[in-house]
């Protein structure tokens, strides 16, 4: 088939399934109230953030110039790589330009074709693109099932290393990972465990594997996302120093990459002060996700975002222009973002919306769920 | 072997070849002659550049909040998007958070299991890393041998979609690809052909590509990256509507990423403008580059990077060292970034630069060079 046949064939087969996308574009400030990004804490749009990006960009420049190991690491890369260690109680960090590369960098930077990647069944697109591109034996095993885990560990070869991939908030269910289970499991079949903390850091204060104390452990690893909580752009990867160096050295989605811009590092580490020094946000958003929960008659996630399922992707999407009309920005899960491809409406819990706005959205909500469940 | 046996191993492996290589940060401002950076144009330290990025993030916030599908598509991202297009020459551009990120998605978004990757031997290691997760059959050709790419493209099968990828400056030995000749066999063979234009972008103006009469071809896609000659961070796809509108719904390191910071996208658009209505920059550059050319006794690059063979890795390094205790950053290429193995000083001409530091720093470079080589 030649290219153009093929792009039309595709573009035709999204839009007889209902799956086709497109890109709407938003102006800096209107009067929807949006439940629909991951600005979990508000901080994308606190005047202290903001003013941070703008005072580093003046200060350092549009961007940081080069990668990291050329001459791409600021003062200021290093100040917030100990702020999130810190934080956090990893030894180390490793600031990335998104959260994407942190995963790509994590798991190609480990392991390799006589590896071993056990990976959960919901993690990130990321992460599975990570474990294809390492080339290593992959097993997938049944979401949240740690007596999988267990059994997949076990086919490991003798030295045969070893990684295990979850998450501590999974994005589509919202439900929280067994890490305490998984870590130990890891521990005592020498395999290093990779948790994705992008919907725990913040919403969870210093994020689940910190509350959980596992962070520090020397078979943990985590990376996260700077773009949701951090209310900023990046991703970063913490774990024994051992391990950064590691990666420092040989992880090519960190080296042959242009180090994170300063606006997006000073946007972050104000953030990140935020919320080390002020626990409310992430317990208003907790309280709200309880809430809502209880109004739409789901189960509460244990992050920021709940999933409603609907009977098809058409009518997520309608569901959702419904509440646009009504003021009420919120998304859609459809194929291919799903793990079990149920289409769902999406909707994101921020504290960074006022008590009165809030109340209106969730009465909105009710009733248009009601209308298309 | 035990993560931390293997680790350990590593390391020493990595010290033993004196390949280590660890992260030294800078300050924002030193008086240091800073030749090693990819910033062009020395648009990334203009204050028209960290103005428009600070106005940015304080108009925008400290991040875009989501993925471009969900609500992170700013107003700002499609104007880029226009600027980035109209200038080039291309009917379509999609702007990603980073150059690495576009490279993934053009790849990966494009070509599957049941395609065919024709790849140039001296790529940059995103092509690479994307043409392993596309999981197409790869051929991987010499370096700018347009004969190669012809015998590669006729073992297509019928129908077999294939990609041929380029770059318009090469990055270690700063060579320009035979464009012209590629986009004709691909017409030729019906393959698409997309060129990583890093090197190219600004420093030729609105690119080499467009500079031969071939943006805008239906077979010809272009990759830039917005961290470079742009001054900021990012990356783009430019080429037909149809290829962009496909990625948005296909190309999973587009869609499973939050969109760009808007003081990213503000730095990029500033310096587009900018780069736009002086072409004086671009012409800086190419003058300076024969003329260092010259100084060193090198072949004059296509492009602002010079690189000047040394004895070993550790000569390189030794060599680098020196210059900055003279006041003149530069670089090294060794092993893994170089397609060849041999190590190399890696110098970087910028517009930026003010005339007296850069004649001083070319005596420097003179210097330095004479006692290494």
């Amino acid at each position: 088939m030649s290219w153009s046949d093929w792009l039309s064939a595709e573009a035709a087969s999204r839009e007889a399934a209902g799956l086709t996308r497109w890109l709407v574009s938003r102006p800096a400030a209107d009067d929807v109230v949006d439940l629909a990004g991951n600005d979990y804490l508000g901080l994308a749009r606190d005047p202290r953030v903001r003013e941070a990006a703008a005072a580093a960009a003046l200060t350092w420049g549009g961007g940081a110039g080069a990668s990291r190991l050329v001459t791409g690491t600021l003062d200021l890369h290093v100040e917030l790589e100990h702020a999130l260690a810190s934080w956090t109680g990893h030894e180390a960090c490793l600031v990335l330009s998104t959260g994407y590369a942190a995963n790509l960098a994590v798991v190609t930077g480990l392991v390799g074709r006589d590896c071993h990647v056990v990976s959960d069944a919901h993690v990130h697109a990321s992460l599975v693109d990570a474990a294809r591109l390492s080339r290593a034996r992959l097993t997938i095993v049944p979401h949240n099932d740690v007596a999988a885990v267990r059994a997949a560990l076990a086919t490991s070869a003798p030295g045969e290393r070893t990684l295990v991939l979850a998450e501590s908030i999974y994005s589509v269910l919202g439900d929280e990972g067994p890490l305490v289970e998984l870590a130990e499991a890891c521990g005592e079949a020498g395999a290093l465990l990779v948790v994705d903390e992008a919907h725990g850091l913040g919403v969870h204060d210093a994020g689940v594997v910190s509350r959980l104390g596992l962070a520090g452990l020397p078979h943990v690893l985590v990376t996260a996302t700077l773009s949701k909580a951090c209310g900023s752009q990046g991703g970063a990867v913490l774990g024994p120093a051992t391990v950064v160096e590691h990666l420092v050295n040989r992880a090519r989605a960190f080296i042959f990459d242009t180090a994170l811009a300063p606006a997006a590092a000073g946007a972050a580490l104000c953030a990140l002060g935020i919320m080390r020094s002020d626990p409310s946000l992430g317990r208003l958003v907790r309280t709200r996700v309880l809430d809502l929960a209880a109004a739409l008659g789901v189960e509460p996630p244990d992050g920021a975002v709940l999933s409603v399922p609907m009977p098809s992707p058409q009518v997520a999407v309608a569901a959702r222009d419904l509440a646009l009309a009504a003021g009420v920005r919120v998304g859609c899960f459809r194929p291919p973002s799903v793990p079990d491809g149920i289409s769902r409406l999406r909707v994101t819990v921020s504290a960074g919306v006022p008590p009165e706005e809030w109340e209106r959205a969730v009465k909105v909500l009710v009733d248009v769920v009601e209308e298309h469940r």
